[in-house]
């Protein structure tokens, strides 16, 4: 750690930034048709990309994220020292045989649908404490592997709530790199640096329906970007963008009453990777969610952007329902919680 | 980080080695009454805690863990800086509601059953980071909410392989604290400190049997093994103990072999958390297993024999095994991998 200062109780300052080296997003063939469709790294004709199952698709999304990432920083998997990965399986498997195949050090992580954010703070924790030169980190979700495993298989046809959330088929990854070997990459552009983690608690305000995920998470996202906020001494107008992902339509107008109700005004600076994802031509209700949501709005739109010089200072908010077939059917609330990162450029 | 030395490609050595401040554990009847019962901090007289479900047992068992470590650190939840948990459970819920209880930033590990030593060794590199000041790690199964999740409900009766393992109904966890932080606990005992980490590869050697775990994670242990004593220029004989959890007895033999074969000699110094825990008498075939048995183990038997002083030097290698049910069902292999950690007091 090269002189980081911890803020407050949740917050870290890194005074020597890590750098994005370079990221790499893939999604389904909806999202590829969606408002973001031409930032993607890759997009895929068809939601099975030749494979026998959804399972197997989604697996190879995420390593589809990871090679496309290595390749745009001119990297092979043996230059990276931990890779940090999760997703919404159980047992996340899309991640652990993804690590599998390409044979480097791993720590799996489950943060439901803020596991892009935790894998790229914890990520930027590792290279600023110098345990790590270089971390590859991501994340992916697909329709119907979710739809399946939480609520039941898409081929049903059941019903959605106008509350519902619809699970990208995406993912996205990132090479987090120490900033003095920034320079061996032959990268000369301008890369967004990570200056600040918030790492989240959970926080559980009673919501029970899983068709309404985003008003799960949106307290515990609130309470991140409150606890963001009061550890760093900034107002909201500090950056160009809050981005959040996903609380969709329905989580953001709750993010922004409960933020307001903290004396916080997020005001137009505000928007969610899960409302960015899809047109509302495309039927997608409340909006997109997903691990693979975040993951493959900020590793294509956002960071693109950044480089294009429309932000400048993003505040990234991960935020995860901590959703649980069983525990929900035992009578229990739906926790979430929320992990930020300050990307500047 | 104050001087933490990256050895070779997977292992960190610290320079100002985090302190085990002190650890929590319960178990269930089973448990209790098996070869290490005396050492458990807790025993549940039943297995179902009071609760309505195995799952919130289970969830019960980690909150004790958890409440134990802490009464005997003499801190309260709002001391701890992070709490680093996982569990078996589909989405972690163990340690999600515990982690909502706690109020504590939580940041949530997926490892199969290496979680105790993944949330270790990520404690300790936070720690000697400098990121936290104690880290609150720890673990949990339940022999019925795993045998319904990966097999089938326990009121089944379906009869078990010879090379089948049986989950421990337990917990454990830690608090791991900055050294220069101890005095003020008021503890004066000598207290085991985590010298080293090695972060484990995903390895696979096609096992494709759920019944017999142990020989789908040795491979990843060996793996593990043989690059921690080549990162470090140790040998076996270095260490007083050589502690893998859970590879239980079948898995133990193949590991001594695979050990073998990179000519390095486990000799009589290696025990298994999953061999120790049972009694050949208690019909637990090939022995424990599950991200409590190792949390149970180490956080009991060999941090109180460290205490006593009958190990100095110990090497504790946690073993998961990446078993998923729709994967298996796909035709997939079980992945396994493992984390060490070096404890010396």
């Amino acid at each position: 750690m090269a002189g980081t200062k911890k803020l407050g109780k949740q917050t870290f300052a890194f005074t020597a930034p890590p750098v994005i080296l370079a990221s790499g997003t893939m999604v389904g063939p909806m999202e590829g048709e969606g408002p973001l469709g031409e930032y993607f790294h890759m997009v895929a004709s068809d939601g099975l990309l030749g494979e026998q199952s959804w399972e197997k698709a989604e697996m190879a999304l995420l390593k589809s994220a990871f090679t496309i990432a290595l390749d745009n920083a001119g990297l092979q998997p043996t230059d990276i020292d931990l890779m940090l990965a999760g997703d919404l399986l159980n047992q996340i498997i899309s991640a652990n045989y993804t690590a599998r195949d390409m044979a480097i050090p791993f720590l799996g992580l489950y943060g439901a649908c803020s596991t892009m954010a935790e894998s790229m703070a914890l990520g930027a924790i590792l290279v600023d404490g110098g345990f790590a030169n270089r971390v590859l980190q991501g994340a992916s979700s697909h329709y119907n592997t979710a739809e399946r495993q939480y609520r039941g298989p898409a081929e049903y046809g059941s019903q959605r709530a106008l509350t519902a959330q619809w699970t990208v088929t995406g993912a996205g990854a990132s090479v987090i790199c120490a900033p003095e070997l920034v320079a061996q990459s032959g990268i000369t552009t301008p890369l967004p640096r990570i200056t600040h983690a918030t790492v989240g608690k959970v926080v559980d305000l009673g919501v029970k329906d899983a068709a309404d995920m985003g008003s799960a998470m949106a307290p515990a996202v609130a309470d991140t970007l409150v606890t963001h906020f009061q550890d760093t001494g900034r107002n909201p107008d500090y950056y160009d963008l809050i981005v959040t992902g996903d609380l969709a339509n329905v989580g953001s107008a709750m993010l922004t009453t409960l933020t307001r109700q903290a004396t916080y005004d997020l005001g137009n600076r505000h928007v969610d990777c899960g409302s960015l994802i899809y047109d509302p031509s495309q039927d997608a209700h409340s909006g997109g969610s997903g691990c693979g949501c975040s993951a493959s709005v900020v590793g294509s739109y956002i960071l693109q952007e950044m480089a294009n010089g429309k932000f400048k200072k993003v505040l990234f908010v991960g935020s995860g329902a901590l959703m649980s077939p069983i525990a929900s059917q035992q009578g229990e609330s739906i926790p979430g919680i929320g992990h930020a990162v300050v990307l500047e450029i």
